[in-house]
């Protein structure tokens, strides 16, 4: 039977993960790869912590260029994460000649254009289904199952962490720090969760999914992405009031032969399947112009379940590599030799709908001034909720509108959160009702 | 730039869904798959037939072996549906070396055997992506995306004409018949509808799912298959009572090593993500052992979803052909050479939880005759609900129960659909609360 070397970079959870799926289906690997993977070499930088697998099983390297250099390894799996050292070891990885299959959203949206446009050259394949959505085949799909699509939209629940935080906010009225707190108590929160709450980390999977999607080149710094750490409780249960759950969503739509690309907590109607998207699940609603829509749904974290997307991505290559050819599907949907700067279209320009939630004045006048200059900007509103009081001197007054142009809602809030009678900074939530 | 010529057979609503999806889409198609797709010929019994197409743009015929014997056509689409000839010209086509795409579920399930056995014998790829779900990626998702995972479970609504009229007598409360006549006006249920609503055309589906997911042989007569034609609206209502939908369920399970399979009306929380597949959607949720649960969801019908599954199958062979290889992934997920038979569980021998709705004549001592013989057979009743007759002299008894052996529950309501006292067959639908 064939022998395929694979090289492991990186035992953390993940490459924890790698080891043990292999062990523990081994042998349906083998039958339905119809060659045995070798895990030859894992490097780590601590090569004595406990695990929980026998990693003194395997030959362990705290030099990851020891399996860089191995003449014997085809794969490389890259499991370290970060941009430094991966980007070196990923690079240095193809310049040897070897496949790589890597779970680096961070590192492939910040630095895809490099390495893929080297990769391409190099002549190797680059697994990444588990850099987005872990589990849930949405790179596979994009490439290769929708392939015949012009994808007029994809959105997504892209972040379990803040999925988890929002669904906790939404079914036990939890708040947004006690859930964080918990959250990082249970390890599946990072100590420091800028990137998971701020939507930094969905950026990187949006930029990722956008240059399969339409096959291009894309500037992560040009996708809009505000994160959820503003969501209250009163925002949450106003948005029920209303018949919405409130998801951090990344959007993506094709307006002509540009693309709207953009992350923020979104109001979308209660029914909605991706409204149901709940604890620390991922999701994504592909909308082809073939196709319909394809709604793909699962694990977006966790070590096994990742370790499945990685182990998709070794057995891709490992198929190639059988059959003597690699680069059979272009790494970003078409041939980097062709490939073109996304055209995003600029986040002032969007128009959707509105939530606001003002903090004004108990005081006569207050929504007349409120509308007014909405209206100066060409906002119309739909719907208007006034509550009792609940702070001091506070009162809530909550507006959705029609479509608006971000542009002018921006400038509209500008001034109105500079009206005396307005105490606090106001709330806006975007409301989608026509994604599909 | 390269070029691939493919055939067409069978130019009816999907055929001429792929003839559309070619033209709409063809510069994209052409830039993702580096080459060209001519669509070299088309063969159809009847060429003079109006379509939504100019067929006329293309060679017709009326004999689908100038295709299977056209020396420059790479690629057969086999689309006339049926046993035959489509078996015949299928086996003719890999005879002549030729890859074939095929959208038909009925001919894989019944002579699947012999196909794929020939077909890797001569070293051709079979891509069959449409013969499931249509445009939702679930047969690639099986043999590639969780090609490393031990499936522990499938379920999925696989027939769209029967969710349909179970999703409009739910939400409705319309009759069985008035639905189905009006689907059938509509053009979406067959003049014939037995295949659909009987459970056949999800058995022949799930016949395909199970060979993939475990990489063996099934026996379609194997599958234990019940249709929705015996549902009542009184069924829906008091499903709705105890917090349930009922769904048409292609139900797998493995159980050590052997697999539980099986289609028939389900009762499902109502919370459930495949309880909310409404309309003529399609769903599949698959457990891996690594995975955990994966949820794919789309349109199991249409012209242009099922076109978009037939092209991903087309591109995918193209992408072989334009690397001088074939079979790079075996056709049922492991090497025909060493397939084996599925080991299937008796239906006897399956154990659930079940729902009855006896007719019973409103008389003293009758719960306590129906609840003794339930007894004896080692049924144990979990909920009851009696409610005041709806038909004269007819009173309904609901019953729910605790897990039981169907050999026992079918013995148990033969001898109570004796009784005197019970004036109609007794309605039985099985529920599943740890489907996950």
């Amino acid at each position: 039977m064939n022998k395929i070397n694979i090289g492991l970079i990186g035992l953390g959870n993940i490459g924890t993960g790698v080891v043990k799926l292999l062990e523990q289906n081994c042998e349906l690997i083998e039958q339905r790869l119809g060659a045995k993977l070798i895990l030859k070499k894992i490097a780590d930088i601590d090569i004595s912590a406990t695990r929980s697998i026998k990693a003194n099983k395997y030959k362990m390297t705290t030099d990851a260029r020891e399996i860089i250099n191995d003449k014997d390894i085809s794969i490389v799996i890259e499991l370290i994460g970060g941009y430094e050292p991966a980007r070196t070891f990923l690079l240095e990885a193809i310049g040897q000649g070897k496949h790589v299959v890597t779970a680096n959203k961070a590192l492939l949206a910040k630095h895809g254009n490099e390495i893929f446009q080297v990769a391409q050259k190099k002549g190797v394949d680059i697994g990444f289904e588990a850099s987005v959505g872990r589990t849930i085949p949405i790179i596979k799909t994009l490439k290769e199952s929708l392939v015949a699509n012009r994808i007029n939209s994809i959105f997504g629940i892209l972040n379990g962490t803040s999925n988890y935080i929002l669904t906790r906010m939404t079914d036990k009225g939890d708040k947004f720090d006690v859930v964080l707190k918990e959250a990082q108590a249970m390890g599946f929160a990072e100590a420091d969760p800028t990137f998971d709450i701020e939507g930094t980390d969905t950026a990187h999977k949006l930029a990722i999914i956008l240059s399969l999607a339409y096959g291009k080149k894309v500037n992560l710094d040009d996708i809009y992405a505000e994160g959820i750490s503003r969501i209250s409780r009163e925002d949450i249960a106003f948005s029920k009031e209303l018949g919405y759950k409130i998801k951090l969503l990344a959007i993506a739509m094709l307006k002509k032969d540009a693309v709207e690309a953009r992350i923020h907590p979104t109001m979308i109607v209660s029914s909605h399947l991706i409204a149901n998207v709940n604890e620390n699940f991922n999701a994504f609603h592909v909308m082809g112009d073939a196709s319909g829509p394809v709604f793909l749904f699962g694990q977006g974290a966790g070590m096994l379940p990742t370790a499945s997307a990685v182990f998709s991505d070794i057995i891709d290559v490992s198929r190639n590599i059988l059959k003597g050819i690699s680069c059979r599907v272009p790494l970003r949907s078409i041939n980097e030799s062709v490939i073109e700067e996304i055209k995003l279209i600029p986040m002032d320009d969007v128009e959707t709908r509105y939530y606001f939630r003002f903090s004004v004045m108990d005081r006569p006048g207050v929504l007349s001034k409120i509308s007014g200059i909405l209206g100066e900007n060409k906002i119309s509103i739909s719907t208007v909720i006034q509550k009792a009081r609940i702070k001091k001197g506070s009162v809530p007054i909550v507006m959705t509108t029609y479509k608006a142009k971000e542009k002018n809602v921006r400038k509209a809030l500008r001034k109105i959160d500079k009206l005396d009678v307005v105490m606090d900074k106001t709330m806006l939530i975007r409301i989608e009702d026509e994604l599909n």
